[in-house]
């Protein structure tokens, strides 16, 4: 299929060519870049929302309930996940899926797990590929499932709209690290397990730390909360198109991906593993400089567009 | 100081400018691969030994053995921590420290902790810069600490000369995730608190699992097994340089790294953040494809020195 035809077939919302888009654009390779031009810019209406925690907080939960809240309200909802210990979107065993189960014949539902390959950089603007495709194919909602901690996890929040952060009760060491700036201060918290003991506490403490953004109490399993954090979230992402900030958000994001993207191509052209054992090889035996090497291999990389 | 200045000062093994000259390097800057060419090829001899493993098996006690046990045979050793978790050459608390308190003043002894910033080949390849310098330094021995785990962690393995993985007994999990490819077979297992219940077990596991490796059994806080498994781990790097393994090894080692200073280099070529998020608006507003757009920054790239 040309990279055209898929264009279209992802236009018109086709599962499969949406699937095989995304597998396309993961590795950033050079179709990545024809296809997303093919595809025009992402439409504006979509609301790219990252939902990030620790593990065991019970994020996937949330998630699935987010879900079965939006598409009770009519919209169409795909769930992008990064974090590879995920349950919901990652390799995870047969019981823990089941709470997707539900949404597995419905086709405003779309779930996928990116493989987390390659440089920080790589994955974020892997990310971003994917949102855009997963716009484009006309889903009004995105959710984007990271751990939200590492290198990785951190540039992938830059992909979304507003981030939400899921924090169960105990969660102490993450109060701690927001207030020392050792994490993102996140645009909604939503604490998970409400009616567990411990949340409360947790509530105090996030306002005692001084921050400031707003925490909804969520209890997933039985839908507590939810219709709340949605309403939240989106008041958010309204908030920040009303001020021009979410245009300057979205802009930035779509610089950091042009710049993995370019990356990507300049790393394409650079010698073959041969040339590069070759190069190495002189190095080690004294007979060339590393700055000689690196300067043949960017001469290469150079050649065939300079 | 000048870079040759300063790669004199290494070569002599003044320890300010060994540090310095880490520093300068660990950004992988155009200035890393100027102070590598002053260097040199680093010298064949030094012996360069990785020990991964997950946290919590004692990595840090068994290293700080090995260090005593060299000094004892008269080496002089450079410990460089890339586990930012490690108690050893991470940020630790005080008290986790004072096992390598007895080496403060020895100037036989350097340990270092690497920042663990930018992508997985650019951790990888400023690890390589790193041993570079500690080698050209003088230092016989130098120890290489990672958790083995990750992406970036796996890259950095690439360095060493031979594997040393250490795994505390009850360790079945990484037995299994050996037995099933998901995780390197490493040169040599040490099995640490091996007066522990457990350890004869872990041992059958492992023999059960058809890994065929040396395994060392070792109480490293009374310097249990560390002769043995230094003669082990040396025995290994003798067998590999035999066989021209070591060469192919390093070889390949230095053809990473070279990819990855050029990468460097053809990323900091590419345009400023106020001229990427210029292409970034055009792209959103559909007066640009992305192709078109990473076209640009490529040319942009390739523009000084193509």
């Amino acid at each position: 299929m040309s990279v055209d035809a898929l264009a279209a077939r992802v236009r018109r919302g086709e599962r499969r060519a949406v699937a095989r888009a995304l597998t396309l654009v993961e590795g950033l390779g050079p179709e990545a870049d024809v296809l997303l031009t093919a595809l025009g810019p992402p439409p504006e209406a979509t609301r790219r929302v990252a939902v990030t925690g620790p593990g065991g907080v019970g994020k996937s939960t949330l998630i699935a309930a987010l879900v079965a809240h939006l598409r009770a309200e009519g919209c169409t909802v795909a769930v992008l996940g990064i974090d590879p210990s995920s349950p919901l979107t990652g390799g995870a065993v047969l019981g823990d899926r089941v709470r997707m189960a539900e949404h597995d014949t419905d086709a405003g539902v779309f779930v996928r797990s990116q493989a987390g390959r390659g440089a920080a950089g790589a994955i974020a603007a892997a990310t971003g590929c994917s949102v855009w495709i997963l716009a484009a194919s006309g889903f009004d909602v995105i959710l984007i499932e990271t751990v939200g901690a590492g290198q990785d996890q951190v540039a992938v929040v830059g992909v979304a709209d507003v981030v939400t952060l899921a924090l169960a009760p105990g969660a102490g060491d993450a109060v701690q690290a927001l207030k020392a700036g050792l994490m993102e201060i996140p645009d909604v918290i939503a604490v998970t397990r409400a009616d567990a003991p411990g949340a409360e506490l947790l509530v105090a403490d996030l306002r005692l730390a001084g921050i400031d953004c707003p925490v909804v109490r969520t209890t997933a399993l039985n839908g507590g909360g939810v219709a709340e954090l949605w309403a939240t979230v989106a008041a958010g992402v309204d908030a920040l198109a009303a001020d021009g900030g979410l245009e300057r958000r979205r802009r930035a994001g779509m610089a950091d991906q042009l710049r993995a993207l370019a990356i990507a191509r300049l790393a394409s052209q650079l010698p073959g593993a041969g040339e590069l054992d070759a190069l190495a090889g002189e190095v080690m035996a004294g007979r060339r400089g590393v700055s000689s090497a690196v300067d043949t291999a960017v001469e290469r990389a150079e050649g065939p567009a300079g």
